[in-house]
């Protein structure tokens, strides 16, 4: 029925109306001014409706950061936003032919980046929680947020692979592994979408399609040189995970795979995407991606028939989709094909109910400020990942101590939060010493200074360091990075910086880093504090996994924040304090140094030495590592080996696998078993160790519980020679437990019949 | 006619006489004993060749080295040497039902791995050299030396491409870019095959196919991630030309390509290497290679299948291939396969003249150890790269002067040599210290002393040195790597090393290293000895670019001596003092430090950013680049954009390119004219820059020359999105210039017609 309404539209517009439908060239907080209490649409706004009889969609009209210049002054406040999204649509009814309503895009990496809007943790420290179900509960509320505001797709990095922490847009990334992002973008597009495919609430535009970790020396946007069984075993399972939730929307990625752009790659965006995985949504574009097409072409009408041949349905930003009703006329491009992005596009806007007048506002009544703090301060308690207690030295006890606090990322508001993030009101973020203040009791003294800033090399603060440090009883250092995007800062048409602070952001979008030690004078801060002998507290905030060699002998304890949101002061200081038991595992490995890289734990099974001549192979700190203050063995609950046919596991059947797992230790908490299988007969090169299922579980010190873990075709089966999907005949080994690197071990006999 | 000799033989063959001739399993320094002046063959060797009833082919018999144990005194003398291949050949006659002889293999990948053979620079050194005639006569008499004693494939380096220099086999690779690997690799098979194809000399194993300086994280033999563009854009041009020039071996390569290991890689070793190029030679293993594919396989004989249906002929120390026959009876591998894989081995003994009782002895009679003095000697001047010469400090005049030579290379034998050498004699080598002793003349003073080791903390040498640079008119400064294997390490049974002298060798195969700064405390000597103001040349000996960035403001010359082989200190001393204007060229780009790999010049035209937020991302100094004691400025002979059209290009024609070089400084020497494209139009991303052409060429003091330089077809193909290979119309950038980053430009423009 949709499908008819479409068509039948589609049947009334000009080439021109078809064109603007396909557009989203405007940057949203360009299309309105605010004076005083009221808005009117700009004339740039009004010049665009004019000529192109419509928009296909509206980008960012809710940013607000130093790029967009939009603060509190001159932006859109919550109160306001329905107001505005209904005047634009009004108009766009008023004065265009058809009266087609736009789309609403806004971007939600980690919570709409809007004013007074959620920040939650950046989603490495999502991948952290291994919390599928509290993703999706998060993910659930950030659409409720932006249907508040009126907006329909929500801009969200689920897709990439941390594959290189040099990657300054590695903070955005659940993960280096490709089973867990794809849990997660799971988990997103549930959320976002909600249950009713027929309705959705907000459309996840999930990002970025495709491989965009995998470019080369980390380099943003860099060429992935990778060949298609690498791009199907480590980049595509997150999408097509998300295929399968019923994701509507995806944003094509910068990046080229092995020579092809993705912007004008058929085989990817039409081949594998609709014809292989049956989407039926939109792809868009990302920012000026398009306008790179000309370095190929060197002429826009082509580049317009590269992306749109390919499968972009609706440009961002660029130059080149304005140049469609041109190409079509010179015969560059068919309407054939013009008309099949435009329905597309279209075939959303019906779902969506922008046709049905349907104004957002009785779900927006919905909106609980008080559950989105509770989610978030969830996420941010679940992100954190303890990597070293010496002696058990955490947690510390709230009375009677006097507590140093130091380090650049102790009462900063901003690098907290990581990139994409809006301008804050004070009082909506809780530094890590406000948290520590709130939480300790009687008898306990907070003494605080900076100590050094994060790139800086000033040391003129150590001495106040030193001197707060030697009067305390421990130390809570908090050192990291920050991708705090400040106003004064140049930035590139697409929002990328160009200059930055040189004594603080080191990470965040187009902050790629060749060297992964802190940054600064951190590590002399650490070295200076330790001569003292106090016991020494490591806090890491931080978008990538630092190189932490150099620091970790100085420091008893060591937890990373990654980004831990608005209430990640909050949280720290609960696990601190242990109100909260530490419960992330590493999303992540954690290398030596960046002259090792890559360091992912899931290598391939070459025979090759992986050890270096002058420095070991492996990580630091493997994946799916992280302590908890409680300890929880797993063994599998029989110690037979496993066996299913190929004929079963191909009509979906799926082999259940039973694991024991004990909180053998004081505290409850979270246990994450964690089930990965090596492949040991195969037709192509498996790798060492590749996860393939997970839970958390909550289990009360002393209690045992059981976990049937599942694998299925898709888990167990490889790309073979031709490029299939199949599950071949032998032996594979299961292996199960906390970590990547400490596991019970038995087969499973794969048989044909 | 051959063939029909071949079909014959094979026909009268049994199943396991077949199977004798894919094998290549014995070391060939454990087939002799040598008692005396006498030698006898092993039982090991008589079993084998029962069990068989021959040998495809024989391993080293004549290596030398720490790994086989071979030295002066039970190694094969020169003078011993036909005798003993006789004496097999011989033997096998006399012994197999057929008497078919065996093959001689052994390793030449820069001169014959045997006593008393010639050393040549490394190929690294070679690729510096870019003059490929050069390299033709250096090949050709390797060819003779091997000829000398009965050899008949010798297994050269010539495929490997240098992509990440942490990658301890870099000395073996001829350059970072494919089209000067390709020319050198053309040179190679020339040289040793010889100009008549019915009957080539010696016929070069070129190794190896494919990929492996693709190898992740630059680890020995890893997997290369890579797709088909880049393999074919890459890697694989160095074996088409070998192909082109009439290449009958090569080696397949220990890795993987996107899961596939080389040596069970169908597409690779028969769709591209023979169904594409018409190869019609063999297909040789690496040593124990085949018997990784139980990696996959957990079974010998289906391990032999898919190694044999892929396309290996012949086997290299494994135990997979002695099972082929098994494999045939169970039903796992067809008898007309290994019919297949047979006939190209007897088929290349025919060619060899191997039935024909021809012993090599009057070819013998015309090597000249003269001649290849000279071409050794030729070869390490015009290798030496000249990368700093700060107020024209270089060349030195020769008299009157104190001379401080100093550091672990300056007077060490076999840190010259670099991989795969075999024990010297004292009188054969000299040293960087010998060579400066022997050109100086009246009135000058030459002190020497050590300073440190390559990879040794210990600084107990340093106040000597610093004692004699303090008295000295000027230090060289003698510093790199090694790749010296010594007598008492361990290796793997593929000769790899797995223990080593850890205040010594840094590099060679499986000697990769994370970080690429120079070993030991060689920075703090140069630091050290700066201090005394004296001026100071440092000389780097070397297999992989080190970065340089530490060192680099302290010295004021800096010549890159690559490993230069046996002459290469008088060749070091003949550059510094003026005998020689350095001519050599960077084959590789020198990082400023391993954080920032990779760093060729001919990176992918993304778009992305190619600096790092806290380094660039270009090299330090870049792939073409290397000073004369002259200038040659080039400039196109004409303004006038060039065309073409692409029919011309596919009927054979070549676009000429006219350029002008000038001398315009005081000394004669060799220009390197460089012609790069960047290709502007195009259905697939591009490079930044490619080399496409370039010519030495010898220009004296104030004279100009006239070079034509061609681009036909394969120089302006690219392989398009259904990777074809083909001239798309449109603009090319064309660049002249004599390094990489200091380019004349012009248009080229490709019309259809």
């Amino acid at each position: 029925m949709l499908e008819k309404q479409v068509d039948d539209l589609v049947k009334q517009m000009t080439l021109e109306e078809k064109v603007g439908q396909l557009n989203q060239k405007l940057y949203g907080w360009q299309v309105y001014r605010k004076i005083g209490n009221q808005y009117e649409l700009t004339e740039t706004f009004k010049q665009h409706v004019q000529k192109f009889q419509g928009i296909g969609a509206l980008y960012g009209l809710f940013r607000a950061d130093p790029w967009s210049g939009i603060h509190f002054e001159n932006g859109i406040p919550l109160e306001d936003s329905i107001h505005v999204t209904n005047m634009i649509q009004d108009y766009l009814k008023e004065h265009t032919r058809l009266g087609i309503p736009t789309l609403f895009s806004e971007e939600c990496p980690h919570g709409h980046q809007a004013l007074d809007s959620t920040v939650f943790p950046t989603h490495l420290g999502s991948g952290a929680t291994w919390n599928t179900d509290l993703q999706t509960s998060v993910s659930e509320y950030i659409a409720l947020e932006l249907m508040e505001r009126g907006v329909h797709l929500g801009l969200v990095s689920t897709l990439d692979i941390a594959r290189d922490p040099r990657w300054g847009r590695t903070e955005e990334c659940f993960s280096e592994d490709p089973y867990l992002a794809a849990r997660m973008t799971k988990a997103v597009v549930k959320g976002m979408q909600g249950d009713n495919k027929e309705a959705p609430n907000v459309i996840a535009v999930l990002k970025h399609f495709a491989a965009q970790g995998a470019a080369v020396g980390g380099h943003n946007a860099g060429p992935a040189l990778i060949g298609e069984r690498e791009l199907r075993e480590i980049y595509l399972p997150p999408m097509k995970a998300g295929v399968r939730s019923g994701a509507l929307a995806c944003m094509a990625a910068y990046n080229e795979i092995d020579g092809i752009p993705c912007h004008s790659n058929r085989k990817l965006l039409t081949g594998i995407l609709r014809e292989e995985w049956s989407f039926n949504g939109i792809v868009m574009a990302d920012g000026t991606a398009l306008d790179r097409l000309l370095l190929l072409t060197g002429d826009k009408e082509l580049a317009a028939a590269y992306a749109l041949n390919a499968g972009v349905d609706l440009s961002l930003w660029d130059d080149i989709y304005t140049q469609i009703e041109v190409a079509v006329m010179n015969g560059k491009i068919k309407e054939s094909v013009v008309d099949k992005a435009v329905k597309r596009v279209l075939y959303v806007k019906f779902l969506l109910g922008l046709f049905s007048e349907k104004v957002n506002k009785q779900k927006c009544a919905s909106v609980s400020r008080k559950e989105g703090k509770t989610l978030n301060l969830e996420m941010a308690r679940q992100s954190i990942t303890l990597l070293k207690n010496k002696h058990h030295l955490l947690p510390l006890s709230k009375t009677n101590k006097t507590v140093a606090v130091i380090g650049p990322n102790a009462d900063n508001v901003y690098n907290l939060l990581g990139d994409y993030t809006a301008p804050q009101r004070k009082e909506s973020v809780v530094t890590i010493k406000q948290g520590i203040s709130e939480i300790v009791e009687e008898g306990c003294e907070i003494l605080y200074t900076k100590g050094c800033r994060i790139r800086s090399t000033d040391m003129s603060d150590f001495n106040n360091a030193k001197t707060i440090a030697s009067k305390a009883d421990v130390v809570i250092l908090a050192l990291g990075g920050s991708s705090a995007r400040e106003f004064g800062m140049e930035f590139q048409d697409n929002g990328a910086v160009i200059d930055y602070d040189q004594a603080e952001m080191d990470c965040g979008e187009n902050i790629d880093v060749a060297n992964l030690d802190l940054g600064g004078v951190q590590k002399e801060l650490v070295q200076e504090l330790a001569s003292l002998n106090t016991p020494m507290i490591g806090v890491l905030i931080q978008g990538r996994p630092y190189s932490l060699k150099d620091i970790e002998p100085y420091l008893d304890a060591i937890l990373i924040g990654w980004y831990p949101g608005q209430l990640g002061g909050q949280a720290i200081a609960e696990v601190i304090f242990g109100d909260v038991n530490p419960s992330g595992k590493l999303p992540v490995s954690i290398p030596y140094s960046a002259d090792q890289l890559p360091v992912y734990y899931n290598a391939k099974n070459s025979g090759a030495k992986s050890d270096y001549y002058d420095e070991v192979g492996h990580a630091m700190y493997s994946f799916g590592y992280g302590l908890s203050y409680s300890l929880f063995p797993c063994e599998f609950s029989t110690k037979e080996h496993e066996t299913i046919s190929i004929h079963s596991l191909t009509n979906g059947e799926r082999l259940h696998v039973s694991v024991d797992v004990s909180n053998t230790g004081a505290y409850d908490g979270f246990a994450v078993v964690q089930l990965y299988i090596q492949d040991l007969e195969a037709s192509v090169t498996q790798r060492i160790k590749e996860l393939k299922a997970f839970k958390k579980i909550w289990i009360p010190a002393g209690e045992t519980k059981n976990v049937r873990l599942q694998l299925g075709f898709e888990e167990l089966a490889i790309w073979d020679l031709e490029m299939n999907q199949v599950v071949e005949p032998g032996n594979v080994m299961l292996m199960i437990g906390e970590s990547s690197d400490q596991l019970d071990e038995k087969k499973l006999v794969i048989h044909e019949e």
